[in-house]
């Protein structure tokens, strides 16, 4: 694909498709024969099964991270220990020049607690190979990210379905 | 699953990842071995590709309608034909009683223009079986819809690549 250039894409907002939607890509890039992966910065193990299952089908390969989810800024033990971890892990894979795409899922957290310094972040994706496109999800994104994106959506419920005291369910959140 | 309730979804907005989060939904419901349909109301065949190929590998059906993107609301001829042709097909497999989640793509299209009452649509999605799941996709859609539906999301660019001159990419768009 002579005209291939790969993206720095982010979905953020505080709704909840941002993850749904890099899925979609994931399945988009798949059926294109491109080698993805996607790294998790948060882990959710009550949405995890449906895609996971998945994407063991498919042979795509998702790396869980974090240990439950993060919600303190402040902390600076195991989850920011984890969380940086998975970002050398990351970083790897970029730089291994294997992918088509990378999905980073929930990694804007880190960066907007200041655990992993942006400017490390855009040294690799600046450096990474020309076709890999790479996938961040999460609230908040940090501005210094938006700016560096080539895209960027916001995600935003106008009404969701746990307002009205229905369960998670399969195929939409599990 | 004794607790599943049929949700309605609506992926609306001005961005690009309402119907990427639609092909989320589908992977992880594909991966809870649940029986799912799409059905395009608007032809996209640049964007056809890699989810087209993803879903026939995955044995997922992906039926395509309409004739070219439909822009003018007073046209009355072959586009409005084609999608409320499309919408008796959606209707029929709604009633149907073989799927957990069924895609309307870009449905809210022909919903805004006045080609379908929407009170026929909740009419018939009120009588559905229990466990359906239904996902509308589309810009503008209409109050009413909103209000029906169990969960709404707002899909807003924030910034897009297409601005800065990179043409549609294999596994972002296509």
């Amino acid at each position: 694909m002579a005209d291939t250039k790969g993206l720095v894409i982010v979905h953020t907002g505080n709704g909840k498709g941002k993850t749904t939607a890099a899925l979609g890509l994931l399945l988009r890039a798949w059926g294109n024969d491109m080698k993805v992966v996607m790294l998790q910065f948060v882990k959710s193990p009550e949405r995890a099964s449906g895609e996971h299952k998945a994407a063991q089908r498919l042979g795509i390969e998702i790396v869980p991270g974090g240990a439950g989810f993060v919600f303190d800024p402040k902390d600076t033990g195991q989850h920011r220990a984890l969380a940086v971890a998975q970002w050398q892990e990351a970083r790897q894979r970029i730089e291994s020049d294997k992918y088509d795409m990378i999905i980073l899922d929930e990694f804007t957290y880190p960066l907007s607690f200041g655990w992993i310094p942006p400017e490390e972040v855009f040294e690799v994706l600046d450096h990474r190979p020309r076709r890999l496109h790479v996938i961040i999800t999460g609230r908040d994104a940090p501005g210094a990210l938006l700016d560096y994106a080539d895209t960027a959506i916001n995600v935003v419920d106008i009404k969701h379905h746990f307002k009205k005291g229905i369960k998670a369910q399969a195929g939409i959140e599990i």
